[in-house]
């Protein structure tokens, strides 16, 4: 249940724009949805490229304006004869990096790292757009409630993995800070179980009040 | 080892404004550094806040322009009355929320998403600003290298605590794929390894080709 995937964290119902799209319509979209870039699709919904501000901002500055400054809104106030007639396919930054929904958190980073993008368009085997997926959106593993915590650790760590009763310790989670209580067959599992809960996506730390059955029949536990 | 610290990923000597610097010092600072957003300090480095892109856009369109559209270059030739006389206070967004060196990463993503920003100052004990982390610079906690992983693997994990022999497992890691091979006392012992490998920041998987030494003596390990 570690490291979730790209599937669990991305955003779907994602804005696109098509390669025909214009830069006005590109810079009308970006604002009405408060996002900083979108994937650009052709006729399949095959992501091509991505278009960000950064690259309408780009192209609006080379062009020559002798009333001077650079103009920032200009795509909104056309005079017929820019804006409308660049589609997003000449804007976009090319080819699209693009994630699959199975992909864990450290797949997606190291896809960003490597592109130097801080966005990735999601794509399902047939390789069309199905979500996108960004830096903050992958923080969001280290986010986890407490309870999803706890479920975790009592279920998938203490259980499944280690072999543990599952009355054999109490778990507590308080803002992602963990705390143990209870008995084990030996104190050399207290340093694997601290691990193992460090490991959890969203543990900020861990308190063990853990004391040894010593003396007590083996019974359980991966010993 | 794991889910390292804000010190180990901020971005030491870091660019900042003094509370007084006007907007066009900030706009050349941006720019210049090629950076999107810095920390106003105080006069003994306290962080106040932190004045973005963002923040000089925004001023500047609040701006009355009767000759038309937006300005955005307009720091760099104001006209006198507008623009230098704004401060990095008045401009900033305050308080600064800000974070230790000692941190996690979990912490420092936890604190960024309850404040909603993009990054932290990071202030010492004495609350001076010693640097800055991002949400790119957390994500690279999932970028290490493959000689860091093994490492971290065998060393940490096998070894101190597991309390395996050295040479019990040999530890491959290629792309942040890690693969294991040996020999264990208990088959119980293999899920435990594996999950432990996986809670490894910047694991991306984990193969294992161990066998279980069954019917010889039980000298290692934890059980």
């Amino acid at each position: 249940m570690q490291h979730r995937t790209v599937g669990d964290l991305m955003t779907r119902g994602v804005i696109q724009v098509h390669r025909n799209a214009s830069l006005k319509e590109i810079a009308v979209l970006l604002a009405d949805n408060d996002v900083t870039a979108v994937p650009v699709v052709d006729d399949l919904r095959h992501p091509m490229g991505v278009v960000s501000e950064a690259d309408l901002v780009v192209r609006i500055a080379e062009r020559p304006d002798p009333a001077g400054p650079v103009v920032y809104a200009a795509p909104t106030r056309t005079d017929g004869t820019a804006g409308d007639d660049v589609t997003a396919e000449a804007l976009m930054t090319a080819p699209a990096e693009c994630a699959r929904p199975e992909w864990t958190v450290v797949e997606a980073a190291r896809a960003m790292e490597s592109a130097g993008v801080k966005r990735l368009p999601v794509v399902d085997e047939a390789g069309r757009l199905v979500g996108i997926v960004s830096r903050g959106d992958l923080l969001r593993v280290f986010l986890r409630r407490d309870g999803a915590l706890r479920e975790e650790i009592s279920r998938d760590l203490l259980v499944r993995t280690l072999g543990l009763a599952p009355t054999s310790l109490t778990v507590e989670v308080a803002d992602g800070r963990v705390t143990l209580k209870g008995r084990v067959d030996s104190t050399e599992l207290v340093p694997v179980i601290e691990r193992l809960c460090l490991g959890v996506d969203g543990v900020v730390s861990v308190d063990t009040e853990i004391v040894s059955r010593s003396g007590e029949p083996v019974d359980e536990g991966i010993g």
